[in-house]
């Protein structure tokens, strides 16, 4: 039996998307953003509140990097989103979280999260009033060397996080189920 | 250390999204999505190949519906990514899955994906050689009752799966590690 729940922003599972782009002055900026996911071979495409301090650093650098949140960096990925840019300047500094600058493109690479996309606007377009669509191209990944297994990033390592909106929890991802390319073949 | 992979196609986690549309014919075009996420409130955004028979099909009646791939349904929804409805005209049959007309959009609801929103297309626009972007409103949330908890969706009843476009596996989500918007409150 299936009930309607009317319309409602869910969908499984979402990400926990690490945004960071340098200020003017210099300074990082960084947000969570969970609205988001590839957009086509090599690039992404995030929408977010354009009041954002990021989505304006973003905006006029014309850069970003956007770093996966793990298990192990769930309460510095959470205050990256409940610490807004606007009230508190030194919002990155205050997370104990370090980043060094990108030689890719011009924005920072959170040191502590384990995988990074660096990332070169493409497209900035308002879908919505106060939402705006980033289309950026991933220029390269950057990954800690601890997540590897035979030069590859390991989702067993990497310990990823999703974002639970109904219950707005944060989860790991768990065993494996299945085999992409390959179980479907038994119904053909 | 941090190593450089170049640029890839990679984030975590990454849906699996099932995308059903009605054929010119009355029949049910469906196909597995990865590209994809929440575009705004009430709305998706996803980017596939604009030659799969269901991507023509959601052009043509404009609606959709986008189902969540859970773990029971691991290989019903790998079945619908391998096999081709360019190629197998009653691809959707063999599959088993059953679906009965939306009463909000003109597109199927596969009855056994626990989880579905129901789309009317917003946008589709070409995006690349071959890519097109399908923004959609969700015009409603249908959903299994065995999932619901109080009324609202248990993502541990849900069992959703993720894409790892790495090792291609299909993983369950684990267990909760975190609450969102509260534990980011200590560094604050």
């Amino acid at each position: 039996m299936r009930k309607d729940l009317g319309a409602k922003t869910i969908l499984y599972p979402m990400p926990v998307l690490i945004l960071a782009a340098y200020r003017e002055d210099g300074r990082v900026d960084a947000m969570n953003a969970a609205w988001g996911g590839i957009a086509d071979t090599n690039q992404v495409c995030i929408c977010l509140s354009s009041d954002h301090a990021t989505t304006k650093s973003i905006a006029a650098r014309k850069a970003l990097t956007v770093s996966v949140a793990d298990a192990a960096h769930t309460v510095e990925a959470d205050y990256l989103g409940v610490c807004s840019g606007n009230d508190v300047p030194d919002k990155f500094e205050k997370s104990g979280l370090h980043a060094v600058r990108s030689e890719n493109v011009d924005a920072p690479v959170i040191q502590e999260f384990p995988l990074t996309l660096e990332c070169r606007v493409s497209s900035i377009d308002d879908i919505s009033e106060g939402t705006v669509r980033v289309v950026a191209d991933i220029v390269n990944v950057s990954a800690d060397e601890g997540i590897l297994t035979d030069g590859k990033v390991d989702i067993s390592k990497l310990d990823p996080i999703t974002y639970d909106t109904v219950s707005h929890g944060y989860f790991r991802i768990g065993e494996r189920v299945g085999n992409a390319f390959s179980d479907g073949k038994r119904l053909m």
